[in-house]
């Protein structure tokens, strides 16, 4: 191609948030899990990774990413897969269809931005291989479902698979060698369960704690209680947890969810040296989620945390006031409430200490719900001269 | 018998600190265990019980026992056990030699005195019913072996069992219904690996954790880790932990037992709802003996946490300096350092922030070594009027 067009697509991806967490590799390079896993997709009004991707032949020589106005380094084995797949079916697509542009052959040009703060600790890996692949699919129109580009999002990051749909959503561990089976899939769209709400505790982590790719190789090389966890636990959650989702049940969907984190964190414990995500303030969460349940004498909130201290604490929607507003009349003076029609309520039942801690180490609060998956947008982060957008 | 003749006895009993745990009962009733354990009795001069047990036709008619000046019940099922299971065997004796005083059908007035603070929260227990059931033994001049009283002291509290002897302990699980051969035997005696050190980090809790005889029950009822545990991690453990105590082998003794404290606690945090012993104090002192071995080069030391926050570290005397210096140099205004010539040492290369939290959370040291088990001694805490002294 001769000419110095720019071809562009954008899209918006979404963050989620495992009840069955994936934790550890049978395969590191292709990302593929030891266990399968499920998430809630997270609504992209509060939480997403907004995407353009570009290419022409006028950029380059290489490939660039930018995120939050920040240059990426794109040469990671990652990052490249994903570029690489993606430019095989686009390569096919063209080879079949002459008339096509070639675009596969073209350097592209990525420009991402979430709508949260980085710092946050939230699973942005996720959103953002998610929203690069779905953005980058839609540039070069391949016909690929989600199921499709969950495959290559997987090699990105292993959680980025599940940010390919919206709603509740498995990843299938697959047992073959090359990963083909290793994908995600729909357990129940959005609007099947569409009342479930999540508030997530944002909590000031001491540091970074040891990064989750390097913290399940160490916790499959050293944890004697792992195998079990892979093997048998997690099997017996996968199934009851997708029964309780089908079946709208609250209830069970809290209880697996409680009991994954635990789980999952119990073998992180015992790693060795061990790992710590939990801290005095997740600990804190805990104890005020079981008085909130206590209190209101059935399961109405669950607790989850990923490999960081902040508390994902999922409930419906008609127990909002009894769980967030619980939370508010603690954490009422934090950012994240407004707009919101939380009724504060006493904390009357729910342990004093424990609430002081929140008050100390939780910084912020966001308010969210189930969502749906990537939605293709005009809006693009890249002007008609291909420049990235000055935010 | 008519006479008014006050009998007595007495015995000092160590607290022993596990390296490999005991968590989970298989029958409640004769606290047997779901699996065996390893632990080293720790030195008398510095943790003690120290009971006296007499009996006499004055007395009565109940039986009673003061500790620390505080009247105990002594209605429950554990200590009853141990007073009937010791009548029994003195009357045995009686009924083959009948010119024996008839001791076994007289009250008992036990004194006991702990010369360290109970509130510290240390394994009290342990020492107090192996002091108990030593006394008693001793009164009634029982030709018992420490084994044969391990079997009743661990119907009082199961890690009792293990105080019975100095040095390094196992308590074998057993397979017997009727428990007659969940029993502690000798490891090795103290003489044999004589400079074992501890140094025992006394952390400041927010309040009294859940209670070991609850928590374990409700682990084994809810933890689906628990089982392999149990089943396969213990028994590897027990076997690497009593090899490496008869080759005097420190760094394989020292993984082993911060593998085995952190195995418990992680079936602890997979209870449901999740158990917390450790808190960020305790995680501070898992750092900071991460880092004083990264420092050495090898591994010199060792934590281990009970059922609390409170740290213990195992050593050798020869890195007394390396290790116990290196936390007098941050925790040097505390008590429990005086009259041990321990050179403090510089924190540098240990994480400061780790360092901070253990100065903002600890509350007093305690210095001690590997030491014999019960010594009878003739210092008695009863009058020869039989009143408990007063102190």
């Amino acid at each position: 191609m001769s000419d110095n067009k720019i071809y562009q697509a954008s899209t918006t991806a979404p963050v989620n948030i495992a009840v069955v967490k994936y934790w550890g590799k049978r395969d590191a390079k292709l990302n593929l899990p030891t266990n399968s896993s499920v998430s809630v997709t997270l609504s992209q009004s509060d939480l997403r990774t907004h995407t353009t991707a570009a290419c022409s032949a006028a950029f380059g020589p290489e490939d660039t990413l930018l995120l939050n106005s920040s240059p990426q380094d794109v040469s990671g084995a990652r990052t490249q897969a994903c570029f690489r797949e993606l430019r095989a079916l686009r390569s096919a697509l063209e080879s079949a269809d002459p008339s096509l542009p070639k675009l596969s052959s073209l350097p592209l040009r990525i420009v991402s931005e979430n709508n949260f703060p980085t710092a946050a600790g939230l699973a942005s890996s996720a959103a953002g291989f998610a929203a690069l692949v779905r953005a980058i699919a839609n540039l070069y129109e391949l016909p690929s479902s989600p199921t499709d580009l969950s495959r290559i999002a997987r090699q990105g990051s292993g959680s980025a698979c599940r940010s390919l749909f919206g709603g509740y959503v498995a990843w299938q561990m697959g047992s073959k060698e090359d990963g083909s089976d290793s994908v995600a899939v729909e357990v129940a769209p959005a609007s099947h369960w569409p009342t479930m709400r999540a508030l997530i505790l944002v909590v000031s982590a001491e540091k970074k704690g040891v990064s989750s790719t390097s913290g399940m190789q160490i916790t499959v090389a050293t944890s004697e209680l792992f195998q079990r966890r892979a093997e048998v636990v997690v099997p017996a959650h996968m199934k009851a947890m997708e029964k309780a989702i089908l079946e709208k049940d609250f209830e069970t969907f809290a209880k697996v969810t409680m009991m994954e984190s635990n789980s999952f964190h119990a073998t992180c414990l015992d790693t060795f040296p061990p790992i710590f995500y939990l801290n005095d303030v997740s600990r804190a969460a805990i104890r005020v989620v079981e008085d909130i349940n206590k209190k209101a004498g059935k399961t109405i909130a669950a607790y989850t945390f990923d490999a960081g201290p902040n508390a994902v604490i999922y409930y419906e929607e008609e127990n909002a006031d009894a769980v967030a507003g619980t939370l508010k009349s603690a954490l009422g003076e934090l950012d994240g409430w407004q707009g919101r029609e939380i009724k504060a309520q006493s904390t009357e039942g729910v342990d004093a200490r424990a609430v002081q801690v929140l008050k100390d180490g939780v910084s912020r609060v966001i308010l969210t719900s189930v969502g749906e998956g990537p939605i293709r947008t005009e809006e693009s982060l890249i002007t008609a001269t291909g420049e990235p957008l000055k935010k």
